[in-house]
């Protein structure tokens, strides 16, 4: 058997970008194209085929799949292919891809403080607003755990919420986050678009709730900074694509039920 | 106001390793302390003073707490000083030390592969594992949510245990995991650390269910790496001494109600 060198794994940075991802929703592949789309950086997504789609993350999904000669297996999607390499994880694809396309910076420490920033928000607040509809297990409907469902999104919207919007306005208010809207220094990172995408999804799951978070005036710097996100041009003509999905299953969905009193 | 710019976030590397956690449990933390026993590497852990331990955590995670010039504030323990850098999240503090120890590929791109595992399974079966015995709330005690407990534990038991049993053996037989027990290339990584942590806490959490899962043969390669990573010098001498904590609350306890039929 051959000897794998980690140290071997290059990759070409001439290689496309491939997304793998579920088609249809949004979903967590969404981080990742937010990151292309701001960067003006091509890449293609499978997703944009619904049967390639299926075809490609079944593939990737199998218990069959024990990777290649280059890479060990992925559990789940999203993954990203450049060249040889393959990886998964959001926080990870993200971190790989962010300092290539300019988005964070290529040296320093300053990445491991835009990691933890964006794992706060993905471990925390995207993965918590998951279970509120899915708090006992993933495999059973939603129908078959909404009592469950209704219970924890109280104590989502009456504590956590306000737990993870408070964390992003601190961040927000610290002298890392320089003279702009943005979380860290002076320009936009890819923990911005992390934060804007999570607060889009908040927005869609919890409408009322986001919308009592932004009437607080507590939040203020959160909401600007969504706003700055959403304005930048090529984020905007991404938006208003077909390649951005609408929210309908995974994560973010909108079951009015959850917010009621 | 001064512009930071991430690059200049630089660290000292003859700085000391203070870790910042919980006193008491072994918890998150001891993902990060298993790296510096390993890697015997000196590290001051505040955790071993009750009183300060607390106090450190406490002013950590205040709100009032909007990090310092160099660094972002944090969301929670464990949080990891080395020199003027201060960051958090388990995954990332482990991404920043493994490579200066000597447990993680320094060049190349075997630390996004290594990255991957270790999101897998800190998010996955170590978050999940805490969820059995909170599935509503985390500002609930367990004995509020016990029905809802007991409930979740019988899909983790039934579904997820193995799905990520599988998931660790899979990578095991991928062609990336080399000649001896360990996850990726031919010797021990982070990730190996991690995968013992997370398999030794499930046996404390769900003795019964682990051990089916070590009878059914299926994932030798996944119990075999557990006694490797048990039987290393360092990590057999750090087991055996008082600062390896003794399992009680936090993310692995023990409800034998759990795995009842």
């Amino acid at each position: 058997m051959s000897q794998p060198d980690p140290k071997r794994v290059k990759t070409d940075d001439e290689a496309p970008y491939e997304l793998i991802y579920w088609p249809v929703i949004p979903g967590r592949g969404e981080f990742v194209r937010l990151v292309f789309e701001e960067a003006g950086v091509p890449y293609s997504d499978v997703a944009q085929n619904i049967e390639k789609g299926m075809n490609a993350v079944k593939s990737l999904t199998s218990t069959d799949n024990i990777g290649d000669e280059h890479n060990p297996p992925a559990l789940a999607p999203p993954a990203l292919k450049h060249g040889d390499l393959l990886i998964s994880q959001t926080p990870n694809i993200l971190l790989y891809v962010a300092p290539r396309v300019g988005l964070a910076p290529k040296e320093g420490n300053g990445v491991y403080h835009l990691n933890e920033i964006v794992l706060t928000i993905l471990d925390g607040l995207v993965n918590e607003l998951h279970d509120t509809h899915h708090p006992i297990a993933i495999s059973l409907y939603y129908e078959d755990q909404k009592e469950e469902s209704k219970k924890k999104s109280e104590y989502f919207i009456k504590e956590r919420l306000p737990k993870y919007f408070k964390y992003m306005q601190r961040v927000l208010d610290a002298k890392t986050s320089g003279e702009g809207p943005w979380l860290y220094g002076d320009s936009l990172t890819y923990a911005d678009l992390v934060l804007f995408q999570a607060v889009d999804g908040t927005k869609f799951a919890f409408p009322k709730s986001t919308e009592a978070l932004k009437k607080s005036g507590e939040y203020d710097g959160v909401f600007k900074l969504y706003d700055a996100v959403k304005e930048r041009p090529n984020i905007s003509k991404y938006l208003q694509s077909d390649r951005r999905r609408k929210y309908s299953e995974g994560i973010w969905r909108y079951y009015p039920e959850l917010e009621e009193e």
